[in-house]
């Protein structure tokens, strides 16, 4: 079963919206596990302290290494990535969503106060990993998109019609747009195409407004996008 | 008062994380407040329903124009900024989280299924933003995480010691390592520089870090922060 262990000082926050919706209904159905160990219970003081001021001085508290590490060795990873949600990490992909659910599952460390101690990320090697560039309060939510983004992923977890064939990214393209009923909506209809019932021309409509959401959207995936795509290169039209 | 109203099909998930910790904390101050909008209660037939099949055929379920709209329109956003967490959407950077963070708040419709009625996104004018290149069961964490993002750079809400201006993002650059006691752990100690009392070599090794970080892990963000910083042009060493 794919595992996920988390660490965090806010062990009450989990499993929270992984309990509920997909996620929730697969991890009642045992299509993956989820423990959570608090960090604060593998402190050694009577405060159960697991931060300290910055060598250096500065800004905020960093969590203790030699308080991480007792953590992260009770929690056990076994042949699993032991991942570390932090800004500085390298930005999360789909393609590492996949590669991460086709795995046996997670180890990941949620940061608080200002950063955690250097030495543990290098002594156990984990893997710094970014949801995006911007600041969270901790890594609590970061490593929640994390699982879920893996855990739906996982065999059984999505019914037949929800696939994850067909949406952004699993092409390296954004998703074309969607409609449904009302066929008129305050006036706007739904594209006449859609309605034609040729389902080579809507396919082939479809692939055509993803790959021009992405190429206006985003110069950076169209760009990736061209040079996966063999024979495939189309320039972009101008203006 | 900052406000974050949120439309979902999962109200239950919310406040969930953002109730504890620093964003559950400042909320109990009164520093900002949350709304919680059932979609379903916008629904008129008498299965609540909120989504039906794709215009056009294929996978999974879209969420429907006219409940939506209702639901949108219901929550009166008011001059805040309405946004729809989507991956078509343009990526959330921490630039953006400071400017939503300085508005009056955000109204934050959350997706689910295959994916929304194009129509609603163009007739109410929604902003698409997404978190990351991957794939989430729904936008409920998406738009917990932007509002959590949003929410610790509220006046009041971080410490003093704590500010958020040395920090990842805030110059453009991956932050620098962190340390603190024990001096030695399992054989590695905290870099000799750290402990000198000599503040301006401390600074001047901390942005040192950080640009190396940078360079190494995000040539895209280290490319920007060159082209910011005015007479910085510094070339990266080879190798």
């Amino acid at each position: 079963m794919w595992r996920a262990s988390v660490l965090t000082i806010f062990p009450e926050m989990f499993p929270g919206p992984l309990g509920l919706s997909l996620a929730g209904k697969a991890m009642a159905s045992g299509l993956w596990s989820l423990d959570v160990t608090d960090i604060r219970d593998h402190a050694t003081d009577k405060h159960r302290s697991v931060d300290d001021t910055p060598a250096g001085g500065g800004a905020g508290m960093v969590m203790k290494a030699d308080v991480l590490a007792r953590a992260v060795d009770a929690a056990d990873a076994g042949s699993r990535p032991r991942l570390l949600m932090s800004p500085r990490g390298a930005p999360l992909t789909q393609s590492r969503v996949e590669a991460l659910a086709a795995g046996p599952g997670v180890l990941v460390l949620c940061g608080r106060f200002e950063g955690i101690d250097q030495r543990l990320i290098e002594g156990r090697a984990l893997e710094e990993i970014s949801v995006g560039d911007y600041v969270l309060s901790g890594g609590e939510l970061a490593a929640m998109a994390l699982i879920d983004a893996c855990v739906r992923l996982r065999p059984g977890v999505m019914g037949k019609e929800a696939s994850g064939l067909d949406e952004s990214f699993s092409a390296g393209l954004l998703e074309y747009p969607h409609y449904t009923r009302p066929a008129v909506w305050e006036g706007r209809p739904i594209p006449e195409i859609l309605t034609s019932g040729d389902h080579g021309k809507i396919d082939a409509w479809r692939q055509d407004q993803a790959e021009k959401l992405t190429r206006e959207r985003r110069p950076d995936l169209w760009a990736a996008h061209q040079k996966r795509t063999p024979g495939g290169l189309k320039k972009p039209p101008k203006g």
